[in-house]
Parts: C-alpha cells; structure tokens; sequence
C-alpha cells in the first residue's frame, strides 16, 4: 500500500518549483485565471482548488499528475499560534484587538446584528504608491450574515 | 484630592449620549470631520483625539468639559481575550489565522521583506449592495515598513 | 447623567420575575411566539429581540420600560471558560472534541467544502420518552455556506 | 519483536482504500449496517468497532487481517487544539461558547438537575433543502442522567 | 425590585452558622440524613439540594426562609483552577495525572469500552487507623456506562 | 556506544506480549504478586519495579534481559494534558474540580490541617453488580501527613 | 448575621500593625516562639497557626479578639501566578526550572525512588556575610517519602 | 560537513556510560572536583563545563574526544512544562508558591529591597539521618543583589 | 484600626498631581536628582524610593506625609500580561522574542557564560532627531554576573 | 524533485564552520561589514541578507554555493516560548515586564501618542569596563511612528 500524496507534500513541491522557475505568486494567479491572494492560500494548503484549476496549477507549476487530487481535497484549517509571533502577521492581529469592537460597532449600524461572512469571502493586497513611502492596502469583502432568531 | 475622569467615565458618557440622541456613530465622524472608523475607536478609549477634535467632541455629545483632557491622553491599548469569542471579532481573528501567510507573501513579493504598519495606519468600513446579499468591505491601508539592516 | 440599563441588568431582573411567577423558559417563549432556545439565549443576553419582540417581552415578564431598548441591542458574545467546566456544558464541547472531525467529513461529503453557519441558524432542545431512559434530542439547524474562490 | 499495528495505522489505510476506490462514507456505513457519524468517527479512532463491525469493515475496505483487532481496541480520545481552529469546526464550539447555558437551562427545566450523556449518545448529519440555501441539520440524542444524591 | 438571594449568599450563612454553632459537617449531614460528602458539595453550592433536604436544611442552620429555594437550584459548576494550587486538592490532581491511564485500562479491562459516570456517583472519605500513621480512605463509586455505536 | 533501552521501550514490548498472549492486567498482576492498578501503572513506566518484581515482569512477559534494568529505574512522571481529553480520564479530573474543596474540608475535619500522600498511597478499581447497571469503585488510600509548624 | 473576620481581614491587621509599631518579622517569630518563615507565611494566611500560637498571636500584635479563630483556620493555599513576576520570587521559580532534574536524580540517588515532602517541612533564611558581598542562604529540609508499591 | 556533536549528544552518552559502569553522581562529581548538584547539572546540559573540567569529565566518563567542546559551550536553559508534573519536581513549585512572598519578605526584612540571585548561586542536597524518617535537606545560597536607584 | 495607603493610592495621587500643575516626568526627575526612568518606575510602584528621595517626591509633588513610607516600601512587581498588547510596549516585547538568542549569544562572546543583570541595572530613553524622521533611543546598562560552578 | 536547502540548514553550516574554525561574531559581522547583533540575528534566520551580504557570507563561512538564496529569503520569524526561559533572555523579557509602562510614558512624553519602531531598527551590544564589574550595555534604536488620525 503506497502512502498517499499529502496537501503538505504538494505544498512544498510547489514552493521548489517557484523557486527554481522564478516565477511569482502573481503571475502563478495570473496562469489559473485566479487571484493572487486566493492562489497562494491555496498553493499553502489553507483554500480547496476546484477541479479544473487543480489540473491547471499541475500543468502551470509541472507537478506530478497525483497532485491534482491532493490539490483539490478539502483542507483543514490549522494554524499553531494563538498569537503569531511574525511582526508581518501580528499587525494584523494588533489590528482585530484593537479596531475589532469598532469592526463589529460599524458593522451593526450600517447592517443590523450580524457578522461579515468569513466564508463567502474574498481579498486582496496592493501596493499603492505614495510620496511618503508606499502604502500596502488590503481589501476584504465578505457577505453580511445576519443573526437569526427564531 | 478629587478622582480624575478617565477614558472608561467619557467611553460611558459618550454611549449614553449616543443612545438618548439616537445620533450614529457615521453622523458623530461627520460632525468632527473625521472618519467613523477612527471616531468609534477614539470613543471607545483606543486612540486619543487631537486637542482640536477633543473640543469638538466635547460640544457635538454635550460632555462635561473636564471630559476633554481625558479624550486627548494616551490610551494603553489593552484586549482581555487573546482569542475573541465575539463572532463578528472573531471572523477577523480566523482571517488573520487563515491568510496570515498569504498577507505576508504577497506583502513580501510586492514590496520586499517587511510590514504593512498598525500605526501609520487608516480603515474603513462599507456597506456594498449585492443582489446575492449586501458585503461588508473592509479596506485598510498601512504604510510599508521595510526591515533595516546594519 | 443616569446610568444607562445594561443587558446585564435586564437578565438579572427576568430571572428574578421568572422566579417569582414560576413561569417557564417554555410558557415564555410560548408568549412571546419564539422559540424556547432562542428566547433563553435572548433573555441571557446572548441575542437581541427584535423591537417587536422586545416590547412583548416586557410586558410578559412586568419589566420597567427602559429595558425594552436594552433587550434590543446588539449583545457582544463573550464566554469566559475556552474549556467549560459545568458538566453538563462541557458534555456538549466534549463531543464537538470527539465528533468535529466527522462532522466536518460529512458536511463536505454531502455538500461540499464548506461549513454550517452558526448564524443563519436554529436549535430545538426535547425530551424524547425512552424506555431505557428519556433522552435528551438537540436538533441543530444552519445553512450551508461554501468557501469562495476568487 | 514485530511493531504491533496501530490505530493510527489502520486510520492511514482506510482514507488510502477510500480514495482509491471512491467509496463514500455513507455508502461504508451501509456496507456496515452502521449509522455514517459512527462509522467516520470509528474509522478515525475515536470510537472502538465490536469485533463484528471490526470483521466487515476489514472485507469491505480491503484491509490486512491484522487491522481487524486494532480496530476493535479503546481508543485514547485526544485532541490537541482546546480552541479548534478549522472554521468548520470552530462554529460548532462557538455554538457551545453562545448556546452552552441554554442547553444547560432547559435540559434542566424539562429533566431536572443533571445532564445529557455524551456516551450514551447518538449523532446524525443530514442534508435539507432549502430554497434560500440548502442546510446543515445535526442531530443528536444522549440519554438524561441525573445527578445523584446521596 | 429586590435583589435574589444567591447560592453564594447561602453559602456564606451555613459557614457562618457553622463556626458560631461549633457543628461538623458530620453532624450536619446526620440531621439532614445525607452522606458528609454530599453535604459539604451541596452546602458549597456545587450541588442541589432536593426541596425536602432543602427545607431542613434551613431549619438545622437557622437559615432564613428565603435561602430553601437558592439552596434547590440546580447550581452552575465552575472552578476556576484548571490545575488546582492547594496542596490538599493538588494531590488528587496529581493522582488523576498519574493514574488515569491505569483507571482507564482497567475498567476497560472489567467493563469494556466505556467510562465511570461523574453523574450517577457516590463518594465517602474515612479514616483509617494505623499504627504507622493513619491513612485517608476516599471510596468512590459510579454507574459504568459503555459507550453506544449506532 | 548502543542506544540504552528507555523505559518506553519496554512499555511498548509489554503491550505487544499483551495482545499476542492475550494475557490481562489482573492475571499478570497475579502472577508478579502486585496489585492490577500499580502493576498497570509501573508498565506504563510511570512507577518503578522494586528489583525482584522486574525480574519477575521480565520472566511473566517474555522480555529481553536488558529490560530489567529499564523496568526498575525511577521514572519522571510527565502527563501532557493538563486537563485530559480522554473521557474516561476526564471524569475523574471533574471530580477533582467538583469535589476538590469536599475531599479537603473533610479531611480537615477529620484529621487537622494536612493532606492525604499520594506518595505513600494505593488504590483499587473493582466492578460492583448492581441491577440498574454495575458500577466502577475506585478505593484510594494514602497517609495523613498533617502541616508541620516549626 | 454580622460578617466573619477573614484570614484576609486579620492579615491586613497584622500588616498595619507591623507598620505602626515597627516591630519585625524576627521580633514577631521570636515572641511567639517560633520561626521567622513560618511565621510570616502563617501570617500571610498560607498555614494555620495552633490554637495556642494564634492566641499568642492576637496578644503580640494587638489583634481584636475574633481574629484567634480566623488564624487557626485552615487555609486554601492559592497562588495567582503559575509563573511568578516579581524579580525576587522568580528567581526560585528558575532554580525549580534549571535544578527540578537534578534535585530529583540527587534524592533518588541519597534516597531511592520518592520526593522530599513539601508538608512535613520547614525552612530558614539566613544572611551570610560575605566580602565579595553577603549571600541569602536558604535551608530547606522535608521528610523522604518513598513511594508506596502495592 | 559532517554534523556536529551537541549537549544532547553528550548528555546520551555520559547516562550510558553511568550505567554501564554504575558509577553514581557523588563519585562523578568527586573525580572531577565539583558538587554533585552542579555536575550533574551541567552533564544534563544546563550548565556548562570550564575547560579543564570538561576534560576531565571525558577522561572521567571515558567519552569521545569530541565531547569537550560540547560540554563546554554555553547552554540554552529550556524547561518546557510552566507548571512541572512530575511529583519529586513539583513539591519544590509548590514550595515556591506557598513560601515564595515569605522569602521576598525575609530576604528585604534581612537586607533592603533585592533579591537572591540565581546566577552566582550554588546548591546542595544531603541525607539528614532523623528518628521519625531520615529527611532531605537542600542548601541554596545566592548573592544578594540589591536593586538600583538611578 | 485605619485603612493603611498602599503604593496604588499614592500613584494615583502622583497622577492627579502631576495632571494638575502639568509638570513632565523630566522635570519632576530633575527636582529629585534622579533619572526619568527610574522615577516614573518608581511612581508607578515599580521600584522602592530611598527614604530621601521619599521625602523629597513627597515636596515636589504635594503629597500628603502618610504617603512618603508607601513611596520606600519594597514593591511586588507584578504585570499580568505575559504577552503585552499596547503596542508601545509589545514592540520591546518582539525585540526580545527576535534579538533574544543574538543578545546570549553576543553577551557570551564578549563576557564568557552569564547574563546582564535586570536587578543592579539602569536605563535611559533620548529623543534623537533625524531628517527622516527622529529615533527613539533606549540605553540600556547591567552588571554582568557569570554562572557559578561549584 | 531534490530537496530545498532551508534557513535552518544554513544555520547549522554556519554554526558548524564557525566553530571549526573559531571565529568570532564580530569578526565575522566585520568582514561582511555589518554590525555583530544584525550579522547574528540574519545568520540564526531571523532576518534576510540582502543579496550582497549573502554573497560574502558564503565566501566568508565556506558555504556551498545554495546557501545564498536561503540566506536571502525573507524568514517568518517564529519563537516558541511566549515567556522565555533561558536566565540570559528572561533577565530582558523581565526589563520589558518593569519598564514596559515607563518606557510607555517617556516616548509619548518626549514624542506624543506612538511608539518605538522594531522594524527600522538598530541594536548593538558593548562591554563596558567598570571597577565594581564590567557592564553589558545595550543600545536600541528604532525610529518613532506616530499614530495616525484619520
């Protein structure tokens, strides 16, 4: 019985690749029609490819045929750190404990009582040129869920 | 020796003004031209207001005067739960966990090795109609910190 | 400035009158045509009554009229103990140790990858004669949402 | 000194025989004639098959003989992750997190002081169509145990 | 609207009365005709006390009327140690980290898969003489309950 | 230099002459002199074999000499979790968090101010019939060592 | 029904009491007969003093008469900190840090398999002159116990 | 590049060679002329040997000659468990959690506002021959520091 | 018997003091000759006032004389935020967490195996000004200790 | 696919040529003229070599010709332990704990409402000889960020 091809095996044969090429998280995106945010994530195992961008990202990285299920299987979400401790990482973090009551405040008087749907959810990351040293932008958007009663 | 105000007494002064004059908290950012992200947080204790806007804050929700100073110190930026239960917070903690690294990378690649800065830092909050469902859009712009060498 | 009426207060004080007139989650909810789950979790604080649902509520259980705008707010969720340890709480994350994982498995296998929203979301508890013993019959109910790609 | 098989072993080899040949839960749960909650869960390890079930489950996923009495030994039920961190499970500890005190409420309103068992117990997974969204509904059922005086 | 007696209010009354009274826990138990171990956990609110227990409680204590229906509530167990400081209580803590597996494999071993109810349970603590020192003597007893597959 | 047999090795040797033999606790409890509990435990490695037992478990089980000298050294006793997962184990750390502040008031009261050793201490675990289900008894006894004041 | 005198109320009196009369911890230990730690770790509420040193107790430092029962109670010895912060008491934590090992192995090696007791236990600090500068000398004795087989 | 030998390395091996040649740690540590506590300290990898003594211990133990560089580096002092299991291990916590503010308070009572250091620190551990059970006596001292003013 | 003042009420009363005439952390230093550091530390209840400097804060500051014994009493340093959340203050915490092993490691180079002692120890914050923006400047100064072997 | 050379492997040829042919970390920072803590920090993998210094370090340490791009990638910087435990660490994580706040309240004195950075940052580490015992003295600077207002 052969060990099966894991998400993490594919992952780092991925990253060799990229490596080896060159190529860039962009331009990776750009070949499955996809974004880049969504494609790296998924690329590090955190997003599930549909079927057809599986056999793409196989084509486009030249991994083995095996990795297109591995690719496509539903993942589970681990991440280790309650707190992460990269300073790229905990400024997001810094920013959910100290703007996340304003998030959920904000929220509530434009939508009602409900959350930003983590899920039906999409994102990207910019870089917007600046005089006084560029600025990195990040766009979420998520579907507006509110709370049920019944 | 009298008890000075603190931030928490004008955080509960202002939540009651709010709720007897029903005004919102997009209406307040208007009347001190300021934006509702950054009013809501000032309000709450985790920014201070600028003298200027302290005044003016002081005069749109009818606080006391000596409310003033206390809206212009310093906050100590302090959240309890290092994981919050609140569901709408918490959606924003589990994107931090799952996008992380994508963040990261794409911060990396655009960029350089560094990180998008939680100070010199603005959000805002929008609703955005949809037929399948009106989305929340949450848009942060920080600027691009880019480690040093020596 | 009067101290505005918290959530808090408002529990305090339907547990109080249901104490004193013996009426029941079940002949409450009844009164208020919700559900007994959802009305507990209401009156705990837990949820907000909608206006309608707020004003039956205060006059069902003889509060004062201020409560009605404070049963009506956006409550923030927060549970103190990341491990409960009242037996009969904890029975309930004791299987959601044990049974995550095939919980997740099934959802995707009859869905896809997703998960069950605990938002757009609804719960009956009943007793179920048995000649073995009664048992205790919690039925979950949310609605599916897939991940997006993007 | 052969290694004894473990179920961690046997677990490798089930998801391996189960990809290979696409069978899905449901459809080894019937060959089984067990309910497919218990049979995921038992096939992961976290519940021990009767020596019967552990017979079947040997033929109808091709496993080795020695696999048999692995499958049929108590299992330790470990999870690592307190707080699970997978988005999909995570909703099922929020929903312990917000709902907890009203399990706990009305088994007692409706059973007196005691609780649910989570051993003997039963689960269901099912799929309900719906037209604003087909949804997740799980069931479960655990006989009432009363505590004990004495 | 008055302010409910709480269990811990009662609680503070039975200690009270206790120390001015000079009665043991023993004694106190003999009058109600309940186990010593029961008593102490039920009088410390961590269990209910049935309304015929309750109503003579109050009259061995010299309780006010009030306190019988706090003391018949079904309590919230919490403790707010996870790993417990007190020498005395430490002990058992360590006994359950070192000996858990070997109470595990053996009601395994007597019983099958399955666990000692916390439930439907009884416990004594005795002393034992002994010429090199007496020893404590706690017996515990509880229902097996095996695990269901369905 | 050859790697020196751990205690863990011989645990996993124990285990696997178990199962091929089919030998249980009890009988190797027996045929070593020792009680099932501290036998179990010690083959866990988490107490040491006084010289003459080891050489006995090392004849009853079918070791490899070497493992005597594994067998009868002192283990460090390291538990992970700390509050365990496991169910089965699980109970017994709730009766610690129920129970805790019982087990010391009576103790106090029966013997002063001390603890009861979990050093110089023994337990058993037998099955009791009973015709609403037989029941685990855990019977635990350790010295009264009482504060010293100097 | 008139509040009890806590261990908490009386070591508050103690500690004006010190302050007022300048008296030391030495002087105190010594007018009681007995040791400087003990006493002060009694006086702090971490151990009970015997019925005629708590007497002796209330007549040194002027206590009121209610406080002789509250000093011979039995405490619940609880620390907040499972690290400790303070500089001073860190320190030991450290050394049961980078010594825990080879306390053990020097005891196993003097004594066999067992623990110094923390119960049957005393201590002294002494100041030691020194020209490179005094030392603390802290002396530690407890009683073997060796662990029990069975 | 061949890898190079580390503390854990030698740690593995000086373990071997003691029981190998039962050779005990007082008898170690008198060969090379050190306290038994330190020596079996730094052969654990928490201190580090001066040069001479570290030749010495390879001549004394019979290892490599590649193990001298090793056990003299610097060590990293890691402990992983906050909270140490193991019983022998833990009476010492406990001791530093019950008796912890009473040494700080000696320690300033005895010398100002400092502490004991940890750093210029030594240790001993001796076998107090006693009637009632010989007892452990364990000897700190540790340079007083006492904290600046600046 | 009158409450005594505690180091907290006298950092209150500094605050409000300081509040009032808007005096600055470098002036009030100044007045006392000593460094900003140390007397805001000090302020705060972090560090223990020599009785002149006691006496002098008290002048300076207008306090009432009851306040001066508080200002020299050994402090318990405590901080409850194992992680710190303001960001000011977790920046010097990820300082740590990244430099931590270069500052051992360079510390050992450049002294042999010991540390930088946090207790006979002082540091300073300058302002630096720079055309690209000005620099916060922390100097820091520690007496090297050197491990013992003994 | 051959296996990518990572950060940690680069570090251990580095650990392991620097110790075969003793050279130091200043000398080693001096011939890719950076400083000492920077050149440690990057070797370890906690920051990236611009592509330059990742060339001379290759030719400086004998690396194979690969190590270069691993030198180069920026590193997610990960610490284990949230409280470090080495004595050398835990003495600064300690001065952070103390002085956090103090540091806190002279920036924004000095500064206003922001903090220091750790990302445009710089540290060094000198010996300062001193009668009373030589001093480890360590300078930060990192460039002030102001909040923004937005």
């Amino acid at each position: 019985m052969t060990e099966m091809m894991t998400k993490e095996d594919v992952t780092a044969m991925i990253l060799s690749a990229k490596k080896t090429t060159g190529i860039t998280w962009e331009e990776i995106a750009d070949k499955i029609s996809m974004s880049p945010v969504w494609t790296h994530s998924a690329a590090m195992g955190m997003n599930a490819f549909p079927p057809d961008k599986a056999a793409l990202m196989v084509k486009v990285m030249g991994l083995p045929q095996e990795a297109e299920s591995a690719l496509s299987e539903s993942p589970t979400k681990i991440w280790e750190q309650a707190v992460p401790t990269d300073p790229c990482i905990y400024r997001f973090y810094e920013i959910v404990g100290v703007y996340g009551p304003t998030l959920k405040a904000l929220i509530q008087e434009k939508f009602g009582d409900g959350i930003m749907s983590a899920i039906d959810f999409d994102m990207t990351v910019t870089r917007v040129e600046n005089l006084k040293g560029d600025r990195v932008k990040v766009e979420m958007s998520g579907k507006y869920l509110g709370y049920n009663s019944w």
